[in-house]
């Protein structure tokens, strides 16, 4: 098939400008700053040599001035949330550890300081927090509760003027606990409020866990979580608290307090709408988690591209050995994850832009939409990186499988990352009932009940009410398949079109739910689940659209835009079978999908080396033997 | 949509019975033997701690029957090649290192001195191969050849009487080579046999490595690989040799030898054809790795489904908090992916079979045949592997990633499967080109050159001349949805169908490779690999039909049969675009497969933890804690 032309060289740098975006200045800065930094390969340490030389790279890093980018000014940080996120996603280039460790301690526990307290707490820690000088845990997830946080058991009971943290029994321990094992000092502990014997939902509490010396506090219980798949520079622990007392001030008392008399306050008056409006505000560790698994990404097909020009498998006609990515499989493999991979970091990019600007005065719409667009974006980021490492493993044979050339490590330490900060498949439920509901509703309660008795209740006539993108793709599919497939509107409206349909299929089937809420939102979870994911699919190609028309060069925006179209027409690919069973493409135009496919992947062969470039990624990270022996 | 009834209670034994199949006797002693055996978890071991637990281990298997029961009973074997297999099949549900290191030492090194050798070989080594007096390597692989063996550079030169053993250069290296880096003391060695001037192809000679002391011999250069992702309890290791003399005898002279003077002899004129007979020898090897992956996918499975209906999250309307087994889209994760195990299980046990039966006198195009099925059960069985072990740690969530729980080790460990013993990219080729060519063609020869060069000569007219299985399928496709996909005959003449069409397809562009050799195949490759699939796929669902045949008690039967529909129904759900775009199915019909998938979802549920005692798993390789608190 005829692809549109591109030219036959393209500086990588005129792609690195578009890619930087926003905070191109910082990442120059901090590519700058790494480019000083050794990269130490944990690969023959063991546990504790690990953590220890984890504790010692987050120490050089908080001499520099990145871990104070997201906090309060007045206390010497950055006011840069933007930028907090972007240097967070650049760590993620190294050892995985480190960006854990880091984004625990500044990202969650600095960040729940920040976010859920008050001046007393500000004025108290967040110094020391940037300096280091105070270690800290976020302890949210129990060991019976992970998902459903709302149900967490842990206590904190006000008595005497003061708190007392209770862990109940076994199944309310907190779990998985970074910083907890090791090296933190206090915790961030979110706990079920009780006061005058009423409990009014979760709050968190500031909560020493151990003394100077680094011994566990009296009523504290500290076990370490043992040896993981990955990550194992990161301390995560177990903690159990035995009727600890902590005192009145202790409570992050931003959306919520208690006064001496055990008088409870809050702006917010629903408990449930209360702690989903705490934990929107902590949003930022799950956009750095979907930044930091693109790095890991990028990494990982900037290695195996890379070994795909120097190795060489078979014979050709000519005699010369055939350099493994000139085979089509081979490219098939690669070349349209590394376009997925461009697509997903436009809509980083555009994200942490939003969440940059978004202020208090927003309208709740608004926020609770910034948090779909967060979730949606982890999960769909977090299972491209597991997906696009484990193909970039393979790509390299034998050599992928040693630990030295470094992708054992990549796979291995961002398995985890479709897990943490929000379950992947629990996001995606999230951002299906935001579209149902036009974000109006109580917005993380994702429990069936809630869920069904919403639908059960209400007349879902918002999604019904848009106009139809059906219509306006129907106009833009004449042509020859070159001509039709290369358009971006067609493209376009074709994803609008097939969420619009997703979605309103969603919406009538749970309208049933009246009379078995369970049965029926579980009967509908597959088409919950598509209507959340074809949503994201298509505010990434939006996103990727937009970033291709802040592009100056025009050889640079020829690149981008075919890089965009494989992205696309994989997408369609991908999904072919929704697209015919829908009468949305005919056969023949199904068959021509593939066939475009193939051609922008040998149109992009000769560009795969100058793409992963693109991502100037510091070249000691990509220091692998397979590639100069 | 209305499945067809299984009964409310099958007792896991009688599965077990048809699953254990033929080998079912030696299982059961397995089972027993293994009982005896307390698993070591290798998870807090560094690497050398590992590789001695391992070699311990190897050394307790050692005093059992099985590691001879692949070898001639003239020297202490069994003479039993399925049992052989099978045993190894069974080491998959412990520490893979040890099955790995078992499968180095009995499987291919000696192996290759039983097929490739000769009585003077036998005589001498198989008695010490057996009892671990003699460990060894298979040298085969190197550093700049894996998948393209047949152009190895190690040479073998006759010279006085003996053979000069050499490496040429770094890219010559033998590379990743098991028992190398700690333990083996000989190695059979892969090598370009030079006489008189003249090379005659690879073969495979018997090269001693180490001392006594286990110090490497005069010549001998020996380099640890290092870390890997996995499978630590391995002693990989590089070989180089710097013209090492060897007698004459050290030869494996069973399908070529040199005499004392020099003189070439072999009952296989062709270089090439000789080589690839020697390799069709040693698919024990690519048999047991198949194996061994269904055990770990088994183990990781029967983990996730216990943990599945022990772990609860979210609350119910009334009030109890759901088992997440009992989410569709958990079921979703786990039982087409449960189904697709028992499918490839009946396929080993199939091909296992047919392994064993096949002697020396069988027609080369039934050879030929026995290693397609190898090779394409390999690759469909360990991608399956990968895929399954990473929804089973998904399926656990945190409590997946923590290495107590057992997953993260199958993981790692199981991650090279899809790469040794072949790369499953070229193993589907191998495939492919055997149902081109009805197996008459120099078979592993797969450089594009001699594949485009077959077809740019000759008139493929074999795959045209079959029967169309299109109108056996058009007359089964009468009825309801319900009644037309539960038809065992319909899913099987769908399957065959496809696969005609595809084959054909392949065969039409191929024969346009005169022009073009190296591009016409390389256009072709993604349709190649699908031929490849699709064939398997259906092997695998006829073996599944017919294992369900012997299954005496009606309702062991009837569980097995919607087991099997799930597994016809989900592969069709994954290739829907195909059968859509190919007119095989209608739109309306493509959604009731869905439907179809999603109801045997729920109506397999509460078998789902019978589904995997069935496999009958030893208990101590299933105590993860998880799973008890």
């Amino acid at each position: 098939m005829d692809v549109p032309e591109v030219p036959e060289k393209v500086d990588p740098d005129l792609l690195t400008a578009v890619l930087d975006g926003r905070w191109a200045e910082l990442r120059r800065g901090v590519r700058a700053q790494m480019a000083e930094v050794e990269f130490r390969d944990p690969v023959a340490l063991d546990v504790e040599a690990h953590r220890a030389q984890v504790l010692d790279q987050l120490r050089e890093l908080a001499k520099t001035d990145r871990p104070g980018l997201g906090f309060d000014p007045a206390y010497g940080g950055g006011g840069d949330v933007g930028g907090s996120v972007t240097s967070f996603e650049m760590l993620g280039y190294g050892d995985l550890s480190l960006m854990v460790k880091a984004g625990v301690q500044w990202g969650l526990f600095g960040g729940a300081v920040q976010l859920l307290g008050t001046a007393r707490h500000h004025e108290r820690y967040l110094r020391a927090i940037m300096g280091l000088d105070l270690l800290g845990c976020f302890a949210m997830t129990e060991h019976g509760h992970g998902s459903d946080v709302q149900h967490l058991r842990t206590t904190a009971t006000f008595a005497d003027g003061g708190f007392v943290v209770h862990t109940p029994d076994a199944m309310a321990t907190k779990e998985y606990i970074g910083n907890a094992a090791r090296d933190g000092r206090m915790a961030v502990v979110f706990a079920q409020l009780v006061t005058g014997g009423e409990s009014r939902g979760v709050h968190a509490f500031m909560v020493p866990i151990r003394d100077e010396s680094g011994a566990p506090l009296p009523g504290v219980s500290i076990e370490d979580c043992g040896p993981k798949a990955g990550l194992n520079g990161v301390d995560n622990g177990r903690l159990r608290f035995d009727n600890v007392r902590i005192p009145r001030e202790a409570l992050l008392n931003r959306f919520g307090d208690v006064a001496e008399d055990g008088t409870y306050s809050s702006p917010i008056e629903s408990d449930s709408r209360r702690f989903f409006t705490m934990l929107g505000t902590l949003i930022r560790g799950r956009v750095s988690v979907a930044g930091s698994a693109g790095s890991a990404t990028k990494r990982a097909l900037a290695l195996a591209i890379r070994y795909g020009e120097v190795r060489r498998q078979f014979a050709k006609p000519d005699g010369d050995e055939v350099v493994i990515l000139d085979y089509l499989a081979h490219q098939r493999k690669l070349l349209p994850t590394l376009a997925k991979t461009y697509a997903l970091h436009f809509a980083q990019e555009e994200l942490v832009s939003k969440l940059h600007d978004i202020d208090a005065s927003a309208p709740e719409e608004a926020q609770r939409e910034l948090e779909s667009h967060a979730a949606g974006l982890k999960a769909l980021a977090t299972w491209h990186a597991t997906s696009a490492i484990q193909a970039a493993r393979e790509a390299c044979g034998g050599a992928g499988y040693l630990s030295e050339n470094l992708l054992p490590a990549l796979k291995a330490d961002t398995d985890v990352f479709t897990t943490f900060e929000g379950d992947n498949t629990v996001l995606l439920q999230l951002v299906a009932k935001g579209l149902l509901t036009s974000y109006k509703h109580d917005f993380e309660d994702l429990s069936p009940l809630a869920t069904a008795r919403f639908f059960a209740e209400q007349v879902v006539s918002t999604v019904l009410e848009r106009t139809s993108a059906r219509k306006a793709v129907e106009a833009l599919t004449v042509g020859s398949d070159a001509e039709v497939f290369f358009r971006r509107e067609w493209q376009l409206r074709l994803f609008e079109d097939r969420e619009e349909h997703v979605v309103e299929g969603v919406a009538k089937r749970l309208r049933k739910a009246a009379s078995d809420p369970f049965g029926v939102f579980n009967a509908a979870q597959d088409h919950v689940l598509r209507a959340g994911r074809v949503h994201v699919e298509r505010l990434v190609l939006t996103a990727f659209a937009a970033a291709i028309s802040r592009c100056a060069d025009p050889g640079a925006r020829a690149l981008l835009e075919r890089v965009c179209d494989l992205y696309a027409l994989s997408a369609i690919e991908d999904d072919l079978a929704w697209f015919l069973g829908h009468g949305r493409l005919t056969a023949a135009r199904a068959k021509a999908v593939t066939a475009a496919v193939n051609s922008l992947c040998t149109q992009l062969r000769p560009h795969a080396r100058t793409l992963v470039d693109a991502f100037a990624i510091p070249e000691q990270f990509l220091a692998a033997p397979m590639l100069t022996s």
